[in-house]
């Protein structure tokens, strides 16, 4: 018979998607996704946009439209993303489906099979399995509370034989680690990097979540700082600000990658679905986005403080977490050796979903975390099953 | 400074792409573009569907949903192509972001660098880009009236060292050729792979735009004959039977592909649209689908029917071309060596556009053909921009 390609034999299903399928048993609590609340989509403004598309506007939406995107949505997102201190005249915006797609672009335009490159660990899964895909040899270097560990980075850069294809990082609000990189590790980085041809990719979906307003600081991305001796290949989404119905992201990047990008892009699927680019043109046109932006960021905040309070109260000494200050997620870290599957194994049963922190470690072994999503469950959700993870926690710990 | 990866050096814009910029110009005439025309679109059915959604529903457009698509789609999807006579029980459906994707997809489960694929010579633009995107060894077969050159192809097979991964075929309605193939050299070709273990890819989007009911014995798909010898890799889209803009294909495989596929799709995007998976849906479950498709076909008979008249009357002998039967386009030969470059740019500077017969040789050698695609212009402009092709043409054979 025929056999399948060599990068093909090496994907695995991942532990989320299988999670997934608990998402539908009613009564589970949920803190697995990496998903906005469907309660909080913006659909009254969703309906708003519909009902005042002109005719020649819906002839738009149902077309092919240029493969780098709908030139009024590269407009309103150049505005957008200017008014962050983006420097995207500089750069070329590219609109893609789905951030996750940015990301694989990019993968596939620097990495032949066996190039090494390098990654948080943590990683966001989707990333890994993009990387993956194209047979890419990841190096991981581990996350510390104010980023990605600097002295590790360069010890691994000293050591490793050939350059990097490029190091892939997610500074604001991390998935899962939900880690902020501190201003100080940002700088360091760039002074490691400085001038040695490896690329930046930055994953940036999660920015705008932010919770408090003395961290702007420390929330400047390095696309904003914008080093004169790397190239930041900068991503962002439309999920987290609109909805991940849309499949819509973009990727921010210098000319000569975006070149190569556009190429591959035409070879994956042409272009990103009009239909929902003209939406979302209208909705950041509109300022519809900020006051959504501005009205999600509260109530995650909410969500999160709820989380980190009750899991404050109830965590044993040996379990920790940093408190987040934005996103999504929180991290917790167990005693080395615990196999968070087992606790994982005990909360399903009592009808609590998180996720274990190995589908996290780009090698697929580390497993002495949990990631708990606050994202997708209300604060009464949250007050009901934390403590039901948290017994399961004991559970194992106990068993020791 | 940074090296990009061996696949992407490899890659070249399109003729296609240079010439839409071209469809800006007003006035322009033009035969070049491959999509359905925007007059065309059921925008009040679309708003139909969207004024009658629920509030779950348009929670559902908003989110993530699987990666093989959402239920309801898959559902009212299968009943469709049960209804056209497909095996969708005995193989697995899922929803791509165009049909595009779906052959990039399969390209990614099967080819690594060097591999050989056979294609037809002329081929879809599209998928050369996806075949080249993965470093294949692209070896072509001629397109006859009735289809693939099958003792063409029975030779190459006896030729070739190595077993190819898959043959990529359009056999209805073929982009560029226009090309119906005969049920006898389908049959054929079944018999040729039979038993070899090489799989057909099998993609078909035009075929629900047939002109003749008398053609429905030809139109079977290989897919329908469902011959137990070959696998058999069905794509198809909702491109041309709603709108390209929902960025909306299918892919119909046997389960073990499916698998590989699934995992492929989880890297590149995750899932397809949500937003336009909704409004697919409710399209082909409410029967417009159906009438929709009923009445582009007898636009598309009409336009083609007018194309074919006009350039009866006016090309010169030595000009030859097969009326279609259905799709979107009508592919003129050229005596060997004439280049259409040449027409192309006498053209254009006559206000019509089309592409050149180049763009969809797989080696991008073979010139004397030209593309001319009828679906995205009136019978009105088609009576004025033929004439115009026409002495295009003659300019340049007078000149030999």
């Amino acid at each position: 018979m025929y056999t399948f390609s060599n990068s093909v034999k090496k994907l695995r299903s991942s532990e989320i998607r299988d999670l997934m399928s608990l998402a539908n048993k009613p009564g589970m609590i949920l803190f697995s996704g990496g998903m906005p609340d469907n309660d909080m989509f913006p659909l009254d403004e969703i309906d708003a946009i519909y009902e005042k598309l002109t005719p020649q506007e819906k002839k738009i939406a149902m077309q092919y439209g240029p493969t780098s995107g709908l030139p009024q949505l590269l407009k309103s997102l150049t505005l957008f993303l200017e008014k962050k201190g983006l420097p995207v005249s500089e750069n070329k915006l590219m609109i893609t489906t789905g951030s996750l797609q940015g990301i694989n672009i990019l993968a596939k335009t620097f990495v032949n099979p066996g190039d090494t490159i390098i990654t948080e660990n943590p990683c966001f899964i989707g990333a890994v399995s993009a990387f993956n895909s194209y047979e890419a040899n990841i190096v991981s270097v581990p996350l510390t509370d104010g980023g990605m560990d600097v002295d590790k980075l360069e010890e691994v850069l000293n050591n490793l034989e050939e350059k990097p294809k490029f190091v892939y990082l997610t500074p604001n609000f991390h998935n899962p680690a939900g880690t902020l990189y501190s201003a100080e590790t940002k700088h360091r980085l760039i002074e490691l990097l400085d001038g040695r041809g490896i690329p930046i990719i930055e994953d940036d979906v999660y920015s705008d979540l932010y919770f408090n307003e003395e961290d702007k600081e420390d929330l400047r991305t390095f696309k904003e700082i914008n080093p004169k001796g790397i190239d930041i290949c900068y991503t962002g989404s439309f999920s987290k600000i609109i909805g991940p119905g849309l499949r819509l992201g973009w990727m921010l990047v210098p000319e000569a990658i975006y070149q190569k990008c556009e190429l591959i892009k035409q070879a994956i699927d042409a272009c990103s679905p009009s239909f929902t680019q003209v939406i979302a043109d209208k909705f950041l046109q509109s300022g519809m986005a900020d006051n959504y932006i501005e009205k999600v960021r509260i109530e995650y905040k909410k969500r999160a403080e709820a989380m980190a309070k009750v899991l404050n109260e109830l965590l044993p000494d040996e379990v920790t977490f940093t408190a987040p200050r934005g996103g999504f997620y929180i991290w917790l870290q167990l005693p080395e050796g615990v196999d968070s599957t087992e606790i994982l194994q005990i909360a399903i049963e009592k009808g609590v979903v998180f996720v274990s922190g190995k589908t996290f470690d780009p090698h697929g072994v580390k497993n002495n975390f949990i990631r708990l999503s606050y994202c997708n469950t209300s604060v009464e959700k949250i007050n009901e099953g934390i403590p039901i993870v948290v017994s399961a926690i004991k559970e194992v710990l106990d068993a020791r």
